[in-house]
Formats: C-alpha cells, sequence, structure tokens
C-alpha cells in the first residue's frame, strides 16, 4: 500500500475514533507511545487515553485540512503531520489544530 | 544536556542558520533526510539545499513560539515540532509557520 494512503487512512481511523469513541485510541498507543499536549508530556497508552477522555469538551468533530507523511529514518516508521479544523457542540467557530503522529 | 534544552538550542541554530546563511543548512541534513515542504518531498542533503535556496524569498527572520520535542520511540532520537513566524523583507505582516524536525 501507498504509505501516502497509509497514513491518510490511519489519521481518518484515528480522527473518526477520537470523535466517536475517545477511550478507543487507546488500542492506538503503545506502552513506549507518548502524548505531548499543549506542552504536557503524557507517556503510555493508559494515561494518554487518561489524558485524552479527561479534556474540557465532550463533543467534538474533526476535519482534516492536510496530511503530510514521510519515513521516520533508517529504523522504520513514519511521521504524519495533520493539520485540520475541531469543531465542539455549542460553539459556533472552530478551532484550528495540528497534530504530529509516529506511526508504526 | 536536558533533552528539551538541546531540542531548542537546535530550534535556535537551525532558523539563525535559515536567516543568516541558508546554503548551511546542508550540514545539518544527512543523504537519508526528507524534507516536506507544502507537500512537496525532497530527499538528501543538497537536494533539500537546493530547495530551501530557491524558496521564493530572500531576507527572512523567523520568531520561534513554540518548541515541543519528545522521543521519536526505541531507536533513539527526537521529534520537535515548531511553530512561530516567518517576517519576509518588505513585507507588512509576518507570516505563521510550523515545521516538524526529526534530530539526532
Amino acid at each position: 500500500m501507498d504509505p501516502n494512503e497509509l497514513a491518510k487512512a490511519f489519521v481518518e481511523h484515528y480522527y473518526s475514533t477520537f470523535d466517536t469513541n475517545r477511550a478507543g485510541l487507546g488500542n492506538l498507543y503503545q506502552e513506549g507511545s507518548m502524548l505531548t499536549f499543549e506542552g504536557i508530556k503524557t507517556q503510555g497508552s493508559q494515561n494518554i487515553v487518561a489524558k485524552l477522555t479527561s479534556l474540557p469538551f465532550q463533543q467534538c468533530q474533526h476535519t482534516i485540512t492536510t496530511t503530510d507523511c514521510q519515513p521516520s529514518g533508517p529504523a522504520g516508521g513514519m511521521i504524519v503531520v495533520v493539520s485540520g479544523h475541531l469543531q465542539l457542540a455549542g460553539e459556533q467557530h472552530a478551532l484550528k489544530f495540528g497534530q504530529v503522529l509516529k506511526i508504526f
């Protein structure tokens, strides 16, 4: 599979899970995974899910604008850079967001 | 050295080189390095320098707003996420920019 298509499919799956079943994101992280969210670092699948499910909003809808990916280096994996909008329930204006994912 | 401090020092060096001697950025990339710039992928130190020195602006000044870093994974290295402003000579308003660097 083309790595760009793989990255796009992963990104779609990640944000659709985020928007519909946030706790399910735990399956997409490992024990060694780290999340940096607004400067705060959280490590491990369980801790990351606890962080993401405790964000101060419930219903949300991500819309992806760009997905760029490239190999992470000789050890394998891909770095995926995502930008888009985040619409929160009850808010008039969407927020811009950016996220970097290291996958595989 | 604290990895966060190391990342900040690298980022300062990278953008100060970008703003004063763009061709010198070649020393900061390797043959296997890849740059994705607005969706276009360029591989290898020489090709990356050619891409960066051919951007349609000469004098520029980067100002860094945030530098976030975390380990890239068990194989080592760090992923550094930078945001900031880019002031071009002769332009009234600065542009916002974001860049992701994999270092070491």
